[in-house]
C-alpha cells in the first residue's frame, strides 16, 4: 500500500510553537485590554444553520460560505425528489443544512435574539475565533483565519466610540506600536455630502470612487465620478467638501457650516463633535486622530461613526477599525437594536510587528530551565530540583533521555530555553548545579536555593 | 417576508460571558501547567483534506467525520462521471474534499510529518481547540466540543509517563479538585495476562468485559468471557491475576511473578515499576495513584502505560486519561515516532466544578468597578476616575447612557461588579465618589486615590 504524503487544504495553516507564542501576546494583549473597558467573552459554535447565515453576506457571500453536507447517506432527499443535477443551488438545500460561520457579526446578532431576555443591555461583548470563507487563497488571504471583535449593543450613546478609540491606542501602544493614525469619519456625513451636492442617496457610488485616491490620484477619481453617473458640477464641487483644513473642532464647524441645507449632514457632523469631545477628555498614549471625511468602509452596513486604523510608514492595510450600525437584529425579526463595534486584524498586527521586530524576547520561549542528567544517579537529584523549579512556578524541563549532551544542549537552544543546569557527579556530591546562562556563556556552581533566588530577585 | 426565528444546530452550544469566564479558568489553569512542564502550544486548522482524516478512525467514525462541500459548482464531478445517486460512498469524493477535523491527534501527526525536519525532538506539544463528530447528540455529547491534549513524541523514556501524572495532579489541585485517583496500568500487562491464561492476542475481549466490571459484577463477566471464546480455565484464573493485593512496589513483584511465562507480560511490569519508581520522586498534592490491571482504555491504540483520572465521589465518567503508543505517525510514512499523550476533558471538569461548587468568587465578574454620573457635569469627572482606574489596570466602565440610577445599578447586580462608584453635583464639588461595596452594601465617599489605594492594598 502506497502511502500518501499529507498536506494542508489550501489557504489553512498550522501555528507551531513559535508562531503561537507570538500570536498568543496579539490575542492576550487585546483580551485584556478588552476585559478592561468591560467587555465580556461570548464563543460561539463554529456550525450554524444554513438559514442563520444566507442572505446576510449578498449573493458573492452565499457563494463563499463553506457548507457541510448532511451525515448518514446525504442523497436521500435528491433521489426523493428528483433534483436536477444541472441545478446546484436547488440540489444545495437538499444535501446541506449547515455551514461554517463567515464572521462573527451574524452569530453575535443570532446570539442576542435568542437570549434577549436574560441579556442586560447595554451588552459589552467580545469574541475572538475563526472563521471560514472560501476564497481564492493569496498572500494574506485565508480560507481560516480568526477574527477579534468587540461590539456594544443596546445604546446609541457616543462615549462608546471614543472608548473604541481609546482601545485602540492602548491595544497597539501595549504591542509597542507607536506610530499609527486613527482615522474617524461618520457614514452621515456622507450621505450629507451628496445631499449637498444634489446626488443624495449616491454616496456609495461617491464613496467606492473616492476611496481609490490614493491609486488613482483626483483625476482618475473625477473620471470614474463622471462614468458613474454623478453630475459634473457634483464633481466639481466635492474635493472643496471633502478637503476642509484646519484644526478638528474648527473643520467641523466649517463642515456644519458647508452642510447646512442637509439635516442628516448636520447630524454627522454634531454626532462627530460629540466623539471627538469625549476623546478631549482623555490623553492617548500614541495615536494620531484624524477626521477623514473620504473614509468610507464598506458603507452598506455602518449608520453613524466609521473609524479605521493604519500603522504609518508599513505598506499594509488598515489594522483595526469598525463603525456604528442601526440595528444589528432586524434580519432575525428583533428591532431597535443599535450598536457600535470594531476588530482587530490578526494576521496584519503579526506581519507588521514581525516587520518592525516589534515582538518581545521574552515572547520566543517557554520553558526557563533545561535540566541536564549525565548518569542515573544524577538524575535523582535532577528531579528533587525539577520539583522545586517547578513549585516556584518556574518552566523547567529534565531532558528525559541519556542522550549525548551536545545533543541536549542543542535541545536547549532550539526551544530558546535561556538556561541550562548539568548535574554530574561532582554535582550531586556537592548538592550544587553548574548552572549555565545560555545567552552569555557564563557557568555559575548554584545551590537549588541559588537558582531559586536567581528568578525571583 | 416572515422572519425565520433563528436556532442552533443539534449539538452545538454558545458559551455566553458567565460560561465562558469559567471554562477560561479551567483552560487558563491547564495551559499554565502545560508550559511550566514544557510543553509548547500548536494549532492546526479546522479543516482537513479528506485523505488525511479517513480510515485513521475505523469504519464507524469515517461516517462520524463532517464533510464539507467542494464551493463552486460542486456537482460538475457527478455530471461528468454520471455517478449513481444510489451510492453516497462514490459520489461523496467527488463533491467533497475537506473535513472537520475529527480529534487532535491525527492532525498532530499530520503536522509532525511534515515539520519532521524542523522539529526537534523529543517534542512536548499541546493543542487546545474544538472537534468535530456527527455523533447524535445527548446529554454530555457534543457534536463541537474541546479536546484538550499534550503529548510528547519522539521518547521512550518513562519520566514522561511521571510527568503525566505529576501534571494531572497540579491542575485538578489548583481547580480545587482534591479527591480524586489516578488509575495507572500497562497494555503489555494485559498482553501478558491473556497470554498467562493461554489467550494470547485475545486482550481486547478480555478488556472489554472486564471493564464492565461495575456495571454487571463478576458474574456478568465472567458469562460475557465466555460468550466471547474465552475458554473456562482462562475465566476462573483471570480474577487472581486482576486482582493482586498489597503496596504498589509488592504487588508489582507478585505480578511479575504471575506472568513469569510471559515475556510482555514482565516488560509492562518493568515499566510500570520504572513509571512508579520515577514518582516516588515527587510529592503529590491531592492525587491518590492506584496500579489497576483492569484498566483497559480502548486498546488498539496504545501499546505501553494506560492512564485515567476519576473524581471520587461525583458519577461522572474519567476526566483525564492518556497512554503511551509506538507509532504516531506510521500511517503517513514516517515510522518509528514512539510517544505518550494526555488530555483533559473540559466539559466533563466543568460539570464536576459546578457540582462541587469550586468556582471561585473572583472567576464570576470581569468589571471591577462600574462608574454612574448622574448628569453631565457629573460625567466629566467620572471620565477623569474612569481613565485613572484603567491607567492602573483596574476594569472599570461608565454606564453610557443617562437612564434612572436604579436601571444602573441592577446593570451592575447583572454582571456582578463588585463596586459601584456614583457622582452627582456633590461629589463633583468635592472631587470624590460615593464608592459602593455591592456585597456588603457599605458606602463610602473615597477620593480616586483613595480609591485606587483600596485596590493596591
Amino acid at each position: 500500500m502506497s502511502i500518501q504524503k499529507p498536506s494542508l487544504p489550501k489557504g489553512t495553516r498550522d501555528f507551531g510553537p513559535e508562531k503561537m507564542v507570538r500570536r498568543n501576546f496579539i490575542f492576550d494583549t487585546i483580551k485584556t485590554v478588552f476585559k478592561k473597558f468591560g467587555f465580556m467573552q461570548l464563543e460561539t459554535p463554529s456550525m450554524e444553520n444554513l438559514s442563520v447565515l444566507t442572505g446576510k453576506y449578498g449573493d458573492e457571500g452565499d457563494q463563499l460560505i463553506f457548507k457541510i453536507l448532511n451525515s448518514g447517506d446525504f442523497l436521500t432527499d435528491v433521489r426523493a425528489q428528483s433534483a436536477s443535477l444541472e441545478e446546484p443551488k436547488s440540489v444545495l438545500p437538499l444535501i446541506s443544512e449547515k455551514a461554517l460561520r463567515y464572521d462573527l457579526t451574524v452569530p453575535f446578532a443570532r446570539f442576542v435574539v435568542m437570549n434577549r431576555n436574560e441579556i442586560t443591555f447595554p451588552f459589552k461583548r467580545f469574541q475572538i475565533q475563526p472563521v471560514w470563507r472560501a476564497d481564492r487563497p493569496q498572500r494574506g488571504r485565508y480560507r481560516e483565519f480568526y477574527q477579534c471583535d468587540a461590539d456594544v449593543v443596546g445604546t446609541n450613546s457616543l462615549l462608546c466610540e471614543a472608548e473604541i478609540v481609546l482601545m485602540m491606542d492602548e491595544v497597539l501602544s501595549n504591542l509597542g506600536i507607536t506610530d499609527f493614525t486613527i482615522k474617524v469619519n461618520n457614514r452621515k456625513i456622507l450621505s450629507g455630502i451628496a445631499e449637498a451636492v444634489g446626488e443624495a442617496g449616491k454616496e456609495s457610488t461617491i464613496c467606492v470612487a473616492i476611496d481609490k485616491l490614493d491609486k488613482i490620484g483626483q483625476e482618475g477619481v473625477n473620471k470614474e465620478l463622471l462614468e458613474r453617473g454623478i453630475s459634473e458640477s457634483a464633481v466639481a464641487q466635492l474635493p472643496a467638501l471633502l478637503q476642509i483644513n484646519g484644526e478638528t473642532f474648527q473643520r467641523l464647524e466649517k463642515m456644519k457650516t458647508a452642510l447646512v441645507a442637509s439635516e442628516i449632514g448636520q447630524k454627522g457632523v454634531d454626532e462627530l463633535s460629540e466623539v471627538f469631545e469625549y476623546l478631549s477628555n482623555f490623553e492617548l498614549r500614541n495615536a494620531k486622530i484624524e477626521l477623514d471625511a473620504t473614509l468610507a468602509r464598506g458603507l452598506s452596513y455602518y449608520t453613524g461613526t466609521i473609524i479605521e486604523v493604519k500603522v504609518n510608514n508599513v505598506s499594509i492595510g488598515s489594522i483595526s477599525g469598525g463603525g456604528r450600525y442601526d440595528n444589528l437584529t432586524g434580519v432575525f425579526g428583533m428591532p431597535d437594536v443599535p450598536g457600535v463595534g470594531f476588530s482587530f486584524g490578526v494576521d496584519r498586527i503579526y506581519d507588521v510587528m514581525e516587520e518592525l521586530n516589534l515582538f518581545p524576547d521574552s515572547v520566543q520561549s517557554t520553558t526557563q530551565v533545561l535540566l541536564i542528567a549525565f548518569d542515573k544517579e544524577a538524575e535523582k537529584f535532577a528531579l528533587k530540583a525539577l520539583a522545586q523549579l517547578r513549585a516556584n512556578n518556574i518552566a523547567a524541563e529534565l531532558y528525559p533521555d541519556g542522550v549525548k549532551i551536545k545533543k541536549q544542549m542543542s535541545y536547549a537552544d532550539s526551544k530558546k530555553i535561556p538556561f541550562v543546569g548539568l548535574i554530574g557527579s561532582d554535582e550531586v556530591a556537592n548538592q550544587k548545579i553548574a548552572f549555565k546562562n545560555m545567552t552569555s556563556g557564563e557557568q555559575t556552581s548554584f545551590s537549588i536555593e541559588q537558582i531559586l533566588n536567581q528568578f525571583n530577585s
